[in-house]
């Protein structure tokens, strides 16, 4: 039984026709009133359809002409390039630091009506109502919570619920081997914190979100980027040849799962390949693992972690982006530091408090959660293809896009010679913000790339914005 | 007019008879029959003031004959000496972690029934449940408030009330001067990274609480302990010894409101002198603000950021002993390092959740609150003398003991030869848990100091535990 609602299965049932060529691009749509007369459906799902379809791009408005069918976005662009695998760069950091801070100072600092900028769904991807209502069952279950001390390394509950849920990405650890933290960010400090020392050197990915080349600044610690492909992720080639030169390198860290900004995913066979070289070099390995339940298939992606059976791999992740951007809530199992971990947390913070824990674990365990999970996926599934056709339509010739299969971005390359800083400033000018490609290295290597958030439904004035936008780099 | 229960007029009838002499030590207390007829009152409330005596020691029951008034505690005890103010020992760190981390796990295996260990109170010391109406008010309020990411910096109105907050301690900063964090460890974490860099040597007061050596091993800075008067906090002229003796000292931290475990108090001159030499000797100063409102005195405590006008005091303060136990919120106000200490947090954990901090901003901002503070500090200090007057009676002649002006605890010198850490194995084997004093030094200065919680409402149980733990010192 389809349960979506009345105007959503019209929908369906038009971009169907759209697709296998029953209506075609210029053609005019059937009047409000036909549509009216032929599905029996009242004025306002008739509406309610046309203008959903009108939001996703399918079919334009005419001033009193009614609905067309809209031209098909051009062919898609040029996929992305495949880096160039050679020794990297020393890389090391600039400062950037100062780079991000200037940009998300300017970027808060505007007055902005459309923000592309962030890596975060809009809040009405979340279940934050059955979120809420799980957090005040726990304060009625817990009524002197806040006045007992919160629990070492975490909530009983919510870490069992984790280790269940980690069996969905072929990880296989106990609820004692996880612990919380503040999201991803802190338990990605304490990754580095456990197997560094000031001044080491770590491999990165490159492009890489600039979260972790913050962290990495301010622990003291050296990125050494190596080139990454927007398929398949790190090249294990440009790694090898990275080590070679620099052997002192501590750790490696990756996105294996919908990279970000790139959104490429290792292939099973690199991700038991990288596991076994980080083994044999000695070189440690940390996995960030936020992305994952984001992809296109409701088929879990299997987490670098499968793969260890040394204790290795040091596996972070987040509710950050699936499950609530308000929830601070990530974990941290990092193998044969778990002891160093449990105390660098917590000398560092102390345990988190109980309350979203207790929330969390409450939904997770309940099969909302799939559910949840399985909306968020087609959602964002259908903002990225809306996005990406956009872009299609607008942005000038040369520029080149994969579309990734899964997460909450696109990484668009401009045509060359394009500053995304002046791209950014000129687009803030317009009350449009995007995340400019320099903030992803501590190089200059991306500056003609721009990270295009797809966390919000798509709208006819996202459709504008990125009109906007792309004539902007058209000009710049 | 007296708003205390019933029970406690009368007892409070009956204590001021006891110490005017009007009863005397080994009389026997009117009958119960006789309390209900001349008082005009329950039987229940004439027991339950009984009992309420019995706890706090007044009385003890004697099977079929009644309750009789008790010896009075033997006068207390000798008050802790002074420290020789030398110069420091070249402390650094030995490896505190493991130290500490070792009798927190044997303390955390054993079963105990009296909890004497942590620096915390009793849940019912805090309004768990006013805070848990007030969380659901938030939740009610902000419906999408997990599906939002969560304010920069901290919930703007929580920082606002923090910093109206800070004018009762002569501290003037603006709210959005005030960064929230984990905890104050987490503040601690902040304000050590933005001043110093692994290897750097910063000052401490010596005994100090635990937490903070560990933040330092972990950071991989070296502690110089410094002595620390039980009555006046740490000594200057010790410190100004030890910066001829090391002259890279980075920073100096102190706790200058009822230092822990010491309960010392820094007189406002010294408070004064010591911003004045850290400014001279540009050394930063770093103030741990968590215990002032716990003072017996409802006229609040100078915070040493009162006398800062350089910007060299970084301020670090929390409400995990005032308010909430099972809420992580601290904040950090840290002068010129302002800018250095919002990007590391950013880069260390992100912003905090807002529900906790919505909830205290509504319960701070009532007239509750204040009201909570004077019941807390009128609880903490009968407890404390409760407990003073419990180890004065049953300790072994050559115990020291200074009852502080606030706090929850007590700082008890044994009489020399005794090891805290064979009575911290001694008082498990009975079920009862204290702080050994060698976990407040990296050296094993304090290792016949024991640090009591007084947290927990004095009971006839607590009594039995301290004279067990009097029966395990006199012997070991």
């Amino acid at each position: 039984m389809d349960t979506a609602p009345l105007y959503r299965q019209l929908a369906s049932h038009y971009l169907h026709a759209i697709e296998a060529g029953t209506l075609n691009a210029g053609e005019r749509m059937p009047s409000i009133r036909v549509l009216m007369a032929r599905h029996q459906v009242s004025l306002s799902t008739a509406l309610q359809m046309c203008r959903h379809l009108e939001s996703r791009g399918v079919l334009e408005a005419r001033p009193r002409s009614g609905y067309f069918i809209r031209k098909p976005a051009k062919s898609t662009l040029t996929p992305a390039r495949e880096p160039q695998c050679t020794t990297p760069d020393p890389a090391q950091f600039v400062g950037v630091h100062a780079r991000v801070s200037d940009i998300l100072t300017r970027g808060q600092a505007a007055q902005v009506h459309t923000n592309f900028s962030g890596a975060v769904g809009a809040p009405e991807l979340y279940p934050y109502e059955a979120l809420r209502n799980a957090a005040i069952r726990g304060l009625r279950n817990h009524p002197d919570l806040f006045g007992r001390a919160v629990p070492l390394h975490g909530d009983a509950t919510f870490r069992s619920v984790l280790a269940r849920r980690a069996l969905d990405a072929r990880i296989n650890i106990g609820a004692d081997e996880i612990i919380i933290t503040q999201g991803c960010v802190e338990a990605l400090n304490l990754a580095l914190r456990a197997i560094a020392q000031p001044g080491d050197v770590i491999a990165v990915e490159s492009p890489t979100f600039y979260g972790l080349l913050q962290i990495l600044e301010s622990l003291g610690l050296r990125a050494l980027e190596i080139p990454t492909s927007p398929q398949t992720g790190i090249s294990l080639e440009a790694l090898d040849l990275a080590a070679q030169t620099y052997p002192n390198i501590k750790g490696v860290v990756v996105v294996p799962n919908l990279q970000n900004p790139l959104g490429s995913i290792m292939p099973d066979s690199h991700k038991q390949k990288l596991v076994q070289w980080c083994e044999a070099q000695q070189i440690a390995l940390i996995e960030d693992d936020t992305y994952s339940a984001l992809g296109n298939s409701d088929v879990p992606l299997s987490a670098i972690k499968a793969w260890d059976h040394s204790g290795n791999v040091i596996y972070c992740a987040s509710l950050h982006k699936i499950l609530a951007p308000g929830m601070r809530l990530g974990w941290i199992s990092a193998g044969r530091w778990q002891a160093r971990v449990e105390m660098l947390k917590y000398a560092q913070s102390r345990p988190n408090e109980a309350l979203p824990q207790i929330a969390a674990a409450d939904y997770m365990a309940s099969s909302a959660y799939e559910r949840h999970l399985r909306r968020l996926r087609a959602r964002l599934r259908e903002q990225r293809e809306q996005m990406a056709d956009a872009i299609a339509s607008y942005f000038p010739a040369g520029s080149c896009l994969t579309v990734p299969d899964g997460g909450l971005a696109l990484w668009v390359e401009m045509p060359a010679q394009r500053s995304s800083d002046a791209v950014f400033d000129a687009a803030l000018q317009a009350g449009i913000r995007i995340a400019p490609g320099l903030m992803f290295s501590n190089l200059n290597r991306f500056d003609h790339f721009l990270r295009i958030s797809c966390g919000q439904p798509f709208t006819r004035e996202l459709d504008q914005a990125i009109r906007t936008l792309a004539s902007i780099v058209e000009r710049a």
